[in-house]
């Protein structure tokens, strides 16, 4: 009778079953590519107006760059082209006939954008540039999975031009901090691990790649966001400079940072459960649904309608499920499956007590309200349960955490959770043997969780684990 | 001295100028593609979220499919193919290896969306089925121009089934009218023309084609939005069936619906004048600037402070610039060029008398107004500004229709404008005939302005002109 596969029994099947239940995603008829529907579209639409926000609050500006990018471009910068070149997706003919240079589809838009940029900045006046897009983007990818790893993704990527590396180095830090790690643990209620790149898995072109690190229910980490300080690697391949005060000419220092419709995997992984999804209130299209349980000649969609009204007047996303017709248990288990945090169920024994069953997706507990504190107990409820699923989350990560003193131990742990080690204890040759089996080191960080400024910081901490 | 050409001297020179001076966009690398600035991205950011509440409003979803569509999907319905192929831009490499299958990046989606909608529709309680997507398109463009015609175009496309012919009629009805036609009026306060396609003008694979034709202050018209009904020809070619109450399977009836970037080309040419670009302040991403003409000991920046906190408590999406380093006169053009709807001057002598000077770009008009009346003169600038624009757009609309009763007519009133004639008058025949002087029948209307429910209507109007 279960919906979904249980996510003990196999984690993998449930996370594909949820996308496929709550119809959320599937995929495209071209490898790699999917399709979004409009559940999984809706709660996307929530992500990007969050983070869009914090964007602009972060004094970065909108515009839009070409999708198709000559591929000489990428040979500019040299671990660039390395990097991306095993991924592109290229256009060879256009209006029926074949290009004299082929075009590639944009993985990321760093070269392209620092052809403009270096077109628009003239002299130190003109800095910070501070840019942002919301595009899709293609990558080529052998081993695809829905939301994680796939050929297209919608994603927003910043690209920021500064006149000193530290400049450069404080704004990379602070969407980092202000706009990822804040949107993730405020809005997404997970409690993300943020920390610094091993050289090895540092974005390609990159001086520095700082990351925001997910925790899910299956012990493994998903990279959430990064943001890349790229030095004057791409300011010296593209001479994106600017004059001084003094009349001197300069290179500028650039920075890149981006997230992506992955963190939709992500929040299906470190929420859901084996009923469903689990969505944070802060991010549900939905926080609300009133249910007509059962229907007694019309009262109590009458009563049900009216209570929309008044959740809608406090400001409450609301759905009424009226359809009577359908068996409630039908219903809840939907509704459970689209992962709606709260569900107000109303039957006529209801009606003529004046009051409703409060229900909670995160706990499942039932509560009973009087019909004229039903407004402010579900205001009171969003607010509790996007406390709660950050809380539940967060004991959940430090459960899974391991510390560990040597790489045999880090090899244990990292079977079924995360490592935590002296990176001195690893280091680039540890890094590599891990890597044989399937560990990765997802960031470095201070024990006081600040980032390091360098890999080779005193008393530096690795977190290792498996990694989608 | 003059910033741009003028517009009576040379149009399209002006058009480029405009695009430039006010860094609007610019062109892309790869021929026909362009760049967005951040000053015509924010005017699009405003186009998308009036366009995308009107798309709610009408009960249809957001939903995202894949960029890139396997090029068997284009060749199931014969006219579509035969439309899109010449424009096709084709993936051929993807992951460093020749594809097995070329995938085409999605020059519209009806294709990759019917294929889903026949997975997705198994009943009659599955219909309708509304959905859209905000997404680039690509098609391969021979005379490209920045916003008109572009190689890659943003857009939103709107995709539906249908149980009922009728059903599919009225949907594609409703857009046109309540979103589109709505949207342009009352937010870009372009008049346009509302009718159906000819035959010839027809989306390629539609059953009938209707459209919103602005006119340009040059006389020519350009199509801003299309709303298609596509009868049964793509729930044929992809099998969108649906079991009806009796038990019988029937074939949908579908629409697709379509509005783009090129919006921004014809709000740039419906309303901007000598001094550039003219905004209404419905889709205006800032409404008011409110500018330190000169300061005295900081007393000008504090009142020109305290003003704009006062606009935005009043709605008014409002900037300061207290730039006095840099000539009022400069800042001034600069504002001029850039369109925003009204100028809020504050100098020592103002500031003395308590007052400030108001400006409303359309007019160029200035008043003087007390400090304390500002704001509430502002919100009435901001309402008259808009309605004023209409008038005078629909003003200007009206001067260059010219009533014609034969093609000789048309012919020479299509060459400053737009020729207004009996379409029994033309037929098929005098349209191949007109196309050869550059002469498009832009749409088919009835003379009381309703839409025609086909093209031997008695009595219908065509409207015939140049066109972009």
């Amino acid at each position: 009778m279960a919906v979904l596969a249980a996510q003990h029994d196999d984690f993998p099947r449930w996370y594909q079953d949820v996308l496929t239940k709550a119809k959320l995603a599937e995929n495209g008829p071209a490898r790699g590519t999917i399709v979004i529907r409009p559940n999984g579209y809706a709660v996307w639409e929530r992500m990007q107006a969050e983070i869009d926000a914090r964007i602009k609050a972060a004094g970065a500006v909108n515009a839009y760059f070409p999708l198709l990018i000559p591929m000489s471009f990428f040979e500019r910068e040299a671990e660039h082209v390395e990097g991306f070149s095993p991924e592109l997706a290229v256009v060879t003919h256009g209006g029926g006939k074949e290009l004299s240079e082929p075009l590639a589809i944009r993985p990321t838009s760093e070269t392209v954008i620092g052809e403009y940029m270096a077109k628009w900045i003239d002299s130190y006046r003109d800095l910070p540039l501070l840019l942002n897009q919301w595009a899709n983007a293609v990558r080529w990818e052998m081993r695809p999975r829905i939301f994680l790893r796939t050929t297209e993704f919608l994603w927003q990527e910043g690209h920021t031009a500064h006149a000193t590396q530290l400049q450069a180095r404080e704004y990379a830090r602070r969407i980092l901090r202000e706009v990822y790690e804040d949107f993730m643990r405020n809005v997404l209620a997970i409690p993300v691990i943020v920390g610094r790149k091993t050289v090895r898995e540092r974005f390609a072109g990159a001086a520095n790649t700082m990351t925001c690190e997910g925790i899910m229910r299956d012990g493994k980490a998903l990279q959430m966001g990064t943001s890349h300080e790229l030095g004057q690697r791409f300011s010296r391949a593209f001479s994106i400079t600017y004059t001084t005060a003094d009349g001197t000419v300069e290179n500028c220092w650039t920075t890149s940072w981006g997230s992506s419709t992955r963190m939709l995997g992500g929040l299906i992984m470190c929420h859901g459960d084996d009923h469903g999804l689990v969505l944070p209130p802060a991010v549900a299209p939905v926080q609300a649904v009133v249910v007509v349980v059962k229907e007694s000649d019309g009262a109590v969609a009458r009563t049900a309608s009216v209570l929309v009204d008044e959740l809608v007047a406090a400001g409450i996303r609301t759905r009424l499920d009226d359809n009577a017709s359908q068996g409630f248990g039908w219903r809840a288990t939907e509704w459970d499956l689209q992962g709606v945090p709260i569900r107000i169920e109303i039957g006529p024994r209801d009606v003529a007590d004046n009051a409703a069953t409060l229900y909670r997706r995160d706990t499942r507990e039932k509560s009973t309200v009087a019909l004229d504190r039903v407004a402010d107990e579900v205001r009171r409820l969003t607010e509790d349960i996007q406390a709660q699923l950050l809380a539940a989350a967060t004991a959940r990560r430090d459960d899974v955490i391991a510390e560990c003193a040597t790489l045999e131990d880090v090899r244990e742990a990292g079977q079924t959770g995360v490592a935590r080690v002296p990176w001195e204890l690893v280091g680039e040759a540890g890094e590599v043997e891990l890597a044989a089996s399937g560990l990765t080191v997802r960031c470095l960080q201070h024990s006081n969780g600040s980032l390091p400024e360098s890999d080779d910081d005193a008393g530096v901490l690795a977190y290792i684990a498996r990694a989608y």
